[in-house]
């Protein structure tokens, strides 16, 4: 089945419930990106997925209930943080994860259809809320690792750091709509490296 | 009239086509804020306006029309750069400005609606560009009279140092939809001051 290939892991063995599940959350990611969430409708994701209406309805909800799942389902299968043993390599590895995730025809067309959906929709704002505070906490651990090697100050925080590499990639994607390419993958990666150097990541003492 | 006290500015002495204009586009301004960009209707902005229907659709086209207009508008009425004489302060200004602005209800439900219409609308997204180009543009001034007065390295790039404070505000207000507030606009400006002084804004040699 095509999703597999998609959305890989979300089939487990033996399960009918699961088989289910994937395939929804297939037809959803296909229908986000097609029509974006105003345009996700219910019926049509039951039609695409090849699953009754009433268990959709039942299970989800609506279709704010499937982009919550489906970010539940990205979540899972994201790829756990870097350890190069660096923290300049193991930013940019943040950085280039970012950058492919945002840049992939697919995911990227999902997280900006989430994004807008999250404007205006308080369920979706929570997905996004989730989805990216796990990746935050994921990847805030190359940092504590640095601070264990003694590569940055003590006190560095390591999910502020995360955000920091990941926000002026989405600032161009979403807000600026400019490109977003290597070279700015790898500038924020570089000046937020130089800013945690120099202590700027620590509390602020009063 | 009300438009005046929101929209300052776009009244401009003695002109029926300025007066249509600022109605309309205080009119597009409500409905984007009440009903987001899929829901700004032309019929709907025109009888808000109190202008003929006809007069609308020729001089805007459609909604996306009346989105890069009202855009060209806020960013012709936008502040211009601070010049406090000090790299600090002034960063510290542009971020409070991006704070003030995304954070009061009518200009930040504003942009949010514009920034959820740039993921699918094209028109929407060069008018994103557009505005931002043109914030970004303003403000990198103050890097350049920073250079000019040896508080930041020669080669800072002034576009990139603004898009870097303002970069982690709109990642937390559109992307993880956590909250905005003064010590995340501080921080901001804070980090991106030591990454300037630091060299890491300024070209890379290969």
């Amino acid at each position: 089945m095509e999703q597999q290939t998609h959305l890989a892991g979300t089939v487990r063995p033996g399960g009918r419930t699961a088989r289910v599940r994937a395939a929804v959350l297939e037809a959803t990611q296909d229908e986000l990106v097609e029509h974006g969430f105003h345009g996700l409708a219910m019926d049509q994701v039951a039609a695409r997925a090849g699953v009754g209406k009433t268990t959709v309805y039942r299970r989800w909800g609506g279709p704010a209930g499937l982009v919550v799942d489906l970010m539940t389902e990205l979540a899972d299968q994201s790829a756990g943080h870097a350890d190069t043993g660096s923290i300049e390599t193991d930013l940019l590895a943040n950085a280039y994860g970012v950058l492919n995730a945002v840049n992939d025809p697919r995911l990227g067309a999902t997280f900006q259809a989430v994004i807008a959906a999250g404007t205006c929709d308080e369920e979706a704002a929570e997905a996004l809320r989730r989805f990216y505070g796990r990746r935050i906490e994921e990847w805030a651990k190359v940092v504590d690792l640095a601070v264990a090697r003694g590569e940055l100050p003590e006190g560095t925080d390591g999910a502020e750091v995360i955000r920091a590499v990941s926000g002026p990639l989405y600032y161009r994607l979403v807000v600026t709509r400019e490109p977003v390419d290597e070279a700015v993958a790898e500038a924020a990666a570089r000046r937020v490296l130089a800013a945690a150097r120099a202590g700027a990541f620590r509390p602020v003492t009063p």
